[in-house]
């Protein structure tokens, strides 16, 4: 079983999986940087708790969804059940740290008197959180809930696949659009004068972008598929069989 | 031929190809709602100068790239030469059109003496752009100059077709920025207030995501691929056993 399982080729997809990684955390570590060197820091008040907005984004919906994405390229041989655990919990931590975040900067514009949900920002981060809302409950209806019928799932996951992605890259342009609000709402930074903080922060934009477009080229390589494990092969047959045949054992 | 071709299964890859035209014709008529009855129209002087450049971007490296994507996917019956010419034209117009529409902003901030690339949507914008000249040497190169072999054809095509996408997303990216950008400098506009044009803005913005999730979706399904004309495929062998074969008959 290893054997014909490591003798699949992955080509030089273990050395983007290293970059995807660098580039992640040269992402958080630019975030972090930047909001706790620039910005204040983090705290439950005043600009901290605004702080706390852009860091909980780019922790769970970039790079923990986009860890999320990578498990089944990178798990080949664990069973399938402990992987599609993994994906879950990554994207339950995501979720919960997420919906940290935009608390933060309700509670904050609140606090603030500043108005809410007037921005392209803040449209497109409500729809695209309100879709990996929806991406969740159909996932873990079809995906974890027992006696799904195998003809759904199947039919599904293509499409769970492809919003999977398309969340991933809605996600990062949300962060570009809030990183460019933030830079020109910061009147004392003087952006088009090229300060240090404006370089960083476009920089970590081109980051987020290189971080999506490497995640999005490992997912969409058909030949980097995680195989079925020969366990899973036959057990994936009966399904069909059960489910699909048209002369199957339920029918009289 | 006819008869085995429209036998295989597009699904409802028609419906999403209207809907993608009916999001494209109205992210341009959006776009040029807003210039005009909002931003004063267009020509080659001062704000009218600076307007040319969402235009062309739109029409250019969005609307018409996108549309040089589905090429592959609409015209199933034509032969791959034809295919082939008409994605090239799309993409030379495309070229011609973003090029005027970077040069307006170019000019347009030379002349009103405001410092260029200094801006997220600038850095990301230069590095897109960039990639697309490379992406159309590259493919100038390798499906349009006649005898380059089909072993490397073959092995780019997967990266060029990624590229393609990875291109379109990357573009939307950057006028979601752009768009962000104009409305936070335009003051009298108060953005905050919820104004038609504020609204105007982020719901092109939204569409814009739209036609570039729709066009991906088209692309990325493996089932909706053309398939090769049967001409093609003899053709396609006949060229993998010149290239690949051990038995070459250039050999000695």
């Amino acid at each position: 079983m290893d054997e014909s399982l490591s003798r699949q080729n992955t080509g030089f997809m273990p050395y983007l999986v290293a970059t995807s990684q660098i580039l992640g955390v040269a992402v958080l570590a630019i975030t972090g940087t930047w909001l706790l060197h620039y910005r204040g820091g983090f705290s439950w008040e005043g600009q901290g708790q605004f702080n706390v907005h852009p860091l909980c984004m780019v922790l769970g919906m970039v790079f923990l969804c986009g860890d999320a994405l990578l498990v089944y390229r990178v798990f080949r041989h664990e069973t399938k059940r402990a992987t599609k655990i993994l994906h879950g919990a990554l994207h339950l931590m995501a979720l919960v740290i997420s919906l940290v975040g935009i608390i933060a900067v309700f509670q904050y514009h609140k606090k603030s008197n500043i108005p809410d949900m007037y921005s392209l920002h803040s449209w497109l981060g409500i729809v695209t959180f309100s879709f990996y809302i929806l991406q969740w409950i159909l996932g873990f209806i079809l995906f974890f809930v027992p006696g799904v019928a195998f003809a759904y799932k199947s039919r599904f996951k293509p499409l769970h696949v492809f919003f999977g992605i398309g969340l991933l890259v809605s996600t990062i342009a949300t962060c570009l659009l809030g990183l460019t609000e933030k830079v020109l709402f910061t009147k004392e930074l003087k952006y088009s004068e090229k300060p240090p903080e404006g370089i960083l922060i476009n920089a970590l934009g081109v980051l987020l972008v290189a971080f999506g477009m490497v995640i999005g080229y490992i997912i969409t390589r058909e030949e980097w598929r995680r195989p079925p494990l020969p366990e899973e092969q036959a057990l994936s047959i009966d399904f069909k069989t059960l489910t699909e045949g048209t002369d199957s054992p339920t029918e009289p």
